[in-house]
């Protein structure tokens, strides 16, 4: 059987002009008046649906199927007719429709708006209705933007590793990843788990960055990115943070903070325009349902130049203003999203970075700065999400981050891979983080985390 | 500062003819003679080293510089000059040389041949050699190959979850995912494990493969792929076989196995001549060194049309020449690597699709054939390596479904989920599994899965 798809009539409606043709897909409405019939067809390939139409005299089962539950999957056989004086560019006129699978009329998604909640609970089904056909092919065409991008850049890909015996930021929430027995594990000498008998032969978690190991990457390849899952056991139930969500992480050698900036400028700004141009439908459709401004806002920052302001600065500013806000603002404090949205929203009105953070509240191996207490951190944040880009320069002195890890009483043998870097021709590098989720709700508008990952994980909820 | 990479400089050698640049690297080799030097330079931009030509005329330091160690970062300011007579395109003749990083003597990766095992130990380091150079940037063009011949067809990128409440293939072989106390689990008052306590409130593993969350994007957009981490906990010490892979799962509605073998087929070609084109001198390296017909091979395949055979007729042909081997061939057996590598090397001379096999060695979702005793799975085996990719039709209609999953005792509210795919608009369908890293053993000639990994997880280690 040959087939053609949905998106092929749509794309070239004249070559399609009375063809004859092989449609399947999945029927989104029915409805009948005496002899006629219409079913909004979708198959998957398209945003939009295929009118097809029904005809009493030319169908032999035209009872049965205009009978059919929504959702029932069909094979259509007719004839093309272009339709330029209507919405949808053309219809099929069907000459057979055979059922390829029924539906029932507890199919739960019949015709009507659906909360965003309730579809939560049919993660298996929700990919079927306009909301979540949109949010997973801009998610998918994102991705590719993502790869294309840096492949464009010479940049090669690295598979860092997911399960890890190392800890990046020093941060404690991880998971544990075990064979152990979970009642009666085997115990040391002094009454400790004893981690030599599990799988790995030490303790491991999933990890939370593949930065570290994307710097090893680096210094061979000079410019690398990461593109895979990372995880977080933060017992957070917000509409911004999951357990398990994908992240962004070039890493690029003979590079410092200004480099990175322009990296990141230039990726973000690539990915929207891509975005726009591939998904004019599904980006016309979050425009009319989610975010009024949400196109015009994009097309904007793609043209615009993004702020650029020290923390410093950037805390000086909110200062003048700090009555607005819940929490206090004042030099040393970790920006709050409260704060970063002021900046982003009210003051820059646009995407801005905000550079060279106190060293306290950032991670060891960002390189400090001649003035000994900031370090060159840079984030990107961005109207409506706040922060949605994490980096920095790294520090590429050994002596320096040595006395820093120190400080943070961070032990030199776990880290002693991490530390030879700096010992074997180390560079001058940086690299950032992007949340691959924040970046799909700046695009869609959507704004619960839960709604752009086909399959939420978050505290409490690991179905499917 | 403007910097150029060795690519750019090997990629149009006339446009440098005689300029002034500036190249970044490391020092792969370097040796002196009275007033000059040679250095052998790499960026990781491109696979051959750029020479550097050093005068103690010009260079200011240059008894400091042909002193450096193996392994040093430097930045290289000269000229230019093209060498058309020798083995390289051009060279440069440095004017001033910066040192970004020094090396030390004890450097592991001084100039001579070191064993894989070796570079196992120092994988952090390992990236800077010529082989993994060549490795790891032949799977990064290979990841964009798969990535590109998928957004090419359409194809919808779907990330699917890597903690999971479910065990896809009834398989016990899963890491536990937990937050418990992992030496005083909290317990039900029947004495175990409170899992409801857990950070999910539930038991959780990492994923062994994203197919039944696949088929559901399949249900809703007709053609979609993963592309993703995958986890066994196999307690196997082989070269195939790691803890942590890479795994891309492509799924096709209103599709049959035969339209799966053609999608197979078409990808395996697609990515094999993608990484001939994008990487000649990397699959010249592995050529020489590694396996002295693999280009000839290689190409072989992708003009050549892949073999189809049944299990049933597989097994009467392996049957032929039973006392080759040392485990027994006979119907009904789960074929064994030497039976797979004897039937694609020695009998079908090819790649070789192998379908329709006892229902007994295979999963509850495959298809049953008419027959009764069979199901439409397939695997594709290559010379060299034997399976490499693993797929099936699905099982589409619920009452076969249900009478599979009660032979096999499996609970039917475990997936109810998946049998609602079944339940409302279920259509004839196809997937399989292609292991990422078993593709780049093939392509490059590597015969162990830890050096095509960079950081591999296997049993007993997860080092970095």
């Amino acid at each position: 059987m040959k087939r053609t798809e949905i998106k092929q009539l749509f794309s070239a409606p004249q070559d399609f002009d009375g063809a004859e043709t092989t449609v399947c897909g999945w029927v989104r409405t029915i409805r009948d008046s005496k002899a006629i019939g219409f079913i909004e067809l979708n198959d998957g390939s398209a945003f939009k649906n295929l009118q097809v139409i029904l005809e009493q005299g030319t169908l032999s089962n035209f009872s049965e199927i205009v009978k059919l539950n929504v959702g029932s999957a069909i094979t259509v056989h007719g004839r093309v007719v272009l339709t330029p004086e209507a919405k949808q560019p053309l219809e099929i006129h069907a000459e057979s429709v055979e059922v390829e699978g029924l539906s029932t009329p507890d199919y739960p998604l019949q015709k009507k708006r659906h909360s965003l909640e309730f579809l939560r609970s049919i993660a298996h089904l929700r990919p079927r209705t306009n909301t979540f056909e949109a949010v997973f092919r801009v998610r998918s065409v994102a991705a590719f933007a993502i790869h294309k991008f840096f492949n464009e850049r010479g940049f090669v890909y690295a598979h860092t590793p997911l399960i890890t015996g190392s800890d990046c930021e020093g941060a404690g929430e991880m998971f544990r990843v075990t064979t152990l027995d979970p009642k009666d594990p085997p115990l040391t000498e002094d009454g400790k788990v004893d981690y030599s008998q599990d799988f790995f032969g030490k303790q491991t978690s999933l990890t939370v960055s593949g930065q570290l190991e994307g710097e090893c990457m680096a210094m061979a390849f000079g410019k690398i990115y990461t593109f895979g899952p990372t995880f977080r056991a933060e017992n957070s139930n917000t509409p911004r943070h999951a357990a398990e969500f994908w992240m962004i992480e070039p890493e690029i050698a003979f590079a410092d903070l200004e480099d990175n900036m322009e990296l990141a400028e230039e990726m973000i700004k690539y990915v929207l325009s891509y975005v726009l141009e591939q998904c004019p439908q599904e980006m016309a459709f979050f425009n009319s349902f989610y975010d009024k401004g949400l196109i015009e806002r994009l097309e904007g920052i793609v043209s615009s130049d993004f702020g650029r302001v020290t923390y410093t600065e950037a805390v000086a500013l909110l200062e003048k203003v700090k009555d607005r806000f819940q929490y206090p603002v004042y030099w040393g404090c970790d920006l709050q999203t409260e704060h970063e949205r002021y900046l982003t929203e009210e003051i820059m009105k646009r995407p801005v970075f905000v550079t060279d953070y106190p060293k306290e509240i950032k991670a060891f191996y960002m390189r400090l700065n001649d003035d000994g207490k900031t370090v060159a951190a840079v984030d990107l944040l961005v109207p409506g999400i706040g922060e949605i880009i994490g980096g920095s320069q790294r520090e590429e002195r050994l002596d320096v981050l040595l006395s820093r890890m120190k400080e943070l009483d961070l032990r030199e043998e776990d880290y002693s891979w991490y530390l030879d870097l700096r010992r074997f021709g180390g560079t001058k590098h940086a690299g950032y983080g992007l949340g691959f989720e924040r970046l799909i709700m700046y695009i869609t508008g959507v704004s619960n985390i839960r709604d752009v990952l086909p399959f939420p994980r978050t505290t409490g909820s690991a179905e499917y």
